[in-house]
């Protein structure tokens, strides 16, 4: 099985984290191939980027959606553009923030969200609420303070991230923590020992629940939001979107 | 006052029809300037196109949010691009549907939005969620079938418009009509006299809400999801909205 | 544009408040009309207060709404009356406290209602519940201890309101913040600049959004829960009310 | 026991009715005493009517509620006045639609409401709402038509409203049938044999939940929303109401 | 009236507290009878323990819901077995936990839940959803730490609970509390003083309520989820309980 | 990979269909392990049913538990004695119900479930209720009427059921379709092109998400309701259950 792990920040060290995170969690049949942002943000943390950062996931699927791949993950928590190429692409696509909060919906009644600046809070918030889980959700937590290197912030912050999450599950009731951020990937194996409650690590949700997605081998849908809409003239888009946009 | 009506459509017919509703609303002294979206799709009619459309919004506010505006319309139902303008700029923003559903909820406890494509719905209901004004929707009615001209799409299915709204009324227990999507504005004026609940104007309700919020001169945030984010470099993006995510 | 500004309270020392803050608002065209509760309570602080000032200002409104207005202001936070007075009047009526929190709506994604009396939590919360808008409250806020004088308890109480505010946006994520109550009319614009959020004020909101209303000439429903009820005989109401119940 | 079964309705006729339910429903030493309003309408049916209505009944309670009274019934569906009055008497005070609703919810999962005049449903539906009870609502019902006496329109509208409680079963899944207004009372005992789920006498249910309560011998809260409001200086109100407000 | 009293749990000492409480809140014709559970836990506290008590419970209605009784109260707050008890028997049947907050309910407008071991909050969390009275819970609070006997937690914790009572009502501003856990059973007079607002005593609470459910003669749905289910075979059950499920 | 599949049902059909349509989905290396419950019901349908059948569920964990498998599933949707199997031990458990709505939730934004008896709507109902997803659900649709032997009910009825399946499209705006109920395990296949949205099969997908589950290798939580109950004495239960319960 081949995955598209479609990274929409530009910032490679945040794919080798991904990709790191991923293949240690791959079943054995499975190929990751990654897919670094070629314009964009160096990592999504408001509206505003997700809006232009999703913008840009859609270029990047138009051009790879056809590359033999069984799914693509996109890879950055909140999900920027994802019922949008739901919309457009026939390959099963499946996001980080989704798939880490249904698999945190088998270890808990409860999951919380626990991330590394302040700026994501409520964009993540938006995203749960999208996805129609914020009955689930414990709260969300974030880090205040400056960081050096985002691809390092996992290393740099561990144990205040540890801290944080502790502090979920002892004053928000939280029942299974999520680490959130694409820059997190792979921690959770790191400091799931500290943490008394289970630690999804979301890259290792995303592959698997993108491996079980492509693995029902279920239909496009000819109904619903989620069938190709009906062909479009477009102007000025990157040539494959807008083939995408308008084509048959 | 001069307020932006910014089409995210590339459709001039639909900013005519927008200019038209919105200056028989505007206040004596409110000049109404009008910016068709240079590049994108016709009309914006689900998630796909709402992702890329909301990103050339703000690409065409970082060009034009300096011009000596009091404040931003983004003139398509669903709103594209709203929360992340706010979050990007210091020019108040308002969205045509978020205008719209709050006007209406000062005319009746639930409101019905009636459109002229079936593919709108479920996008519209996600743009009601993210507004938690899903307590106050009594539905969502949307006619089948072709039409020729989006620009010209309310002289061509007046009649079945028509009829919707009233089902809406009769069957969903609507109280308030809102006849949604950027190609309908103008027409609740034409057919409020056979609908027995008040019709809004999406347009109407956009610029008196705009001039409104301008009038409050409240100041940008400091704090909270909508102050300034942090400058941060970027890779690719058109110039103007470039230099408005990483400069001063 | 002659607007009533129907203050339920028997106060005129917060009418006062409420004109000089409504002034301050209106369009340049607008003429603001007070009218002062003729019986009832000082200010309305309970759910029993507003049960019968609710039907006091149905009475005020019997006796004047046939006097050439464009739109009334229910002038205290709660809104006492509203929903019956969009039954029997053909006037647009807005309340203090909707108008407040749907121009709030468009500056922040959570407001956050500060006031001056403990009794006053309650009332508005069920208030913010009756208008569907739980969703977008960050929380209330409201101080303790006593005043000396209701009217002027804006002065007497500044700074601890401001620190209020303050809480509100830093323990709540409060993104806007309505300061509540018709007697803290016009103290927005005064402590705006030590708040690092919008600050709503419920007066100028009231005005501007009656002025809207106003400004769409839509018809009074004849279907839906807000048309005219069938008359009715009454007995022992005051006269004007009485035929408005009773009358064609 | 004595109960106050007070009628915020003006018609004889209904107290009649209220009455009769309400004694076949009595304990053995229980006393019901009927209050007809005297002043008002003859029956309830909007909000507008229920806020002057719901008035009156704090000035009938403020002349009664010392009278050696256990507990009293707002014997309106609707309950008028009924927060109110629980934070100005000490006096437990039970409402009809509140008494219907928690009893029904130990018979089913999901009552209908049924009723005899479209007016009613909206007004109704805030009830429910304002209860907390949304969740356990199968839907509201409600007869077109006019009917000739309202005191009389359960045995008019008897093979009607049964229709309409069979809808309610078949169509809305309702598990409990309410025959809600007070001008039904009396009428379950009478067609329970023809709806195949329970069907709840509101009166009977009003008078066991008041005779409930008044058992229970709970102190009234010193704290809370329910704890008796500071004295306040009142002006033109009922004498008995104007000083139970300002008294000690 | 005879009522069952039928404790779930096999501890008689909370048998003993279950039937002290009942008989000081019962109704002079009012008998109970008390019945223990013959196999399972001393008390259950965790959803596992409920999922088997719950079990037992229908076995011990099985057994004994054709011996005149008039109505069952199955005694262990959370309710185990109760919505399976109103499928099986004709009989009715009320919840210790579902009496107490619909009593609650009518005494203040937000309950709180006080209960003496952290293991019971997530279990009555979702008991109270359940139930759909999520918005009517102030919250639920619990005592750390351990205790010596079940059946004498209320004495050996009595001072720490009523502090957890007073910190409900000052910090989550709840209106009404509710004791809750079966061992607590009588608890609520003698602290009531102690505590500003009402509490309620969940035994006491659900005899009221058994005798009015059972005092309304109500008859059992032929349709809907509480209607008996048809005949089905059944292997390895204890005899009564398979009789109930086979038989006719 | 061993995986338990645990038929809480004692229709060994049904555990043939539960198994061929498990071994179908699973991965090469994963071996599923049948086992039926040797007491109980046919099949599993009702609220009373599901509280006795989730009981043995926990005896059967209890029996098998440590037998070396790396995940169970519960394989009866209503997921019954689920919540509690996963306080008591230490293996993942999945629930049917459950892990074909997380699955459904990545394939559309509202799901549908179709199921082939009346009495199964209200208990699945209250089961996506447990598990925070009323928000995606579309509805239940649930066939009437007879059927010859439950384990073939799936040939029986399969035009019937994709009829079902078909309105819920088209009628209730599902985009995707649980087949839901045991006995229907295998059947999405079949039917998958005679349906224009995507066919969870609930057996393919509880052992995709038992797999993706076990590899997480997540450690069992010492806080939160899911951590192992202290050890308690018990009465009367089944040998291994009693140990489990009472045991280290």
């Amino acid at each position: 099985m081949r995955l598209l792990v479609l990274n929409p920040n530009t910032s490679t060290g945040i794919t080798d984290r991904l990709m790191a995170a991923g293949r240690a969690a791959a079943a054995p049949g499975t190929t990751l191939v990654p897919l670094t942002a070629p314009r964009g943000f160096p990592y999504i943390a408001t509206r505003a980027e997700a809006q232009v950062g999703g913008a840009i996931a859609l270029e990047m699927l138009a051009e790879h959606h056809d590359q033999g791949y069984d799914a693509a993950i996109i890879a950055a928590f909140g999900d920027p553009g994802l019922f949008g190429a739901r919309e457009l692409f026939e390959l099963p696509v499946v996001g980080l923030a989704e798939a880490a909060m249904l698999t945190a919906c088998m270890l808990g009644r409860r999951f919380a969200i626990v991330t590394f600046a302040q700026a994501l809070g409520p964009w993540y918030r938006e995203c749960v609420e999208l996805h129609g889980l914020a009955g689930r959700l414990a709260g969300i937590r974030m880090l205040d303070g400056r960081f050096r290197e985002v691809s390092d912030v996992q290393d740099e912050k561990e144990a205040l991230l540890v801290d944080l999450a502790r502090a979920a599950v002892e004053e928000d009731e939280a029942e299974v923590v999520i680490l959130a951020g694409a820059p997190l990937a792979g921690l959770a194996a790191r400091v799931q020992d500290r943490i008394p409650v289970p630690v999804v690590d979301q890259m290792a949700a995303a592959v698997k629940q993108a491996e079980l997605v492509a693995s029902l081998g279920v239909r496009p849908p000819t109904r619903g939001s989620f069938r190709r809409p009906a062909p479009k003239p477009t102007q000025g888009l990157p040539e494959a979107l807008a083939r995408r946009f308008s084509g048959p």
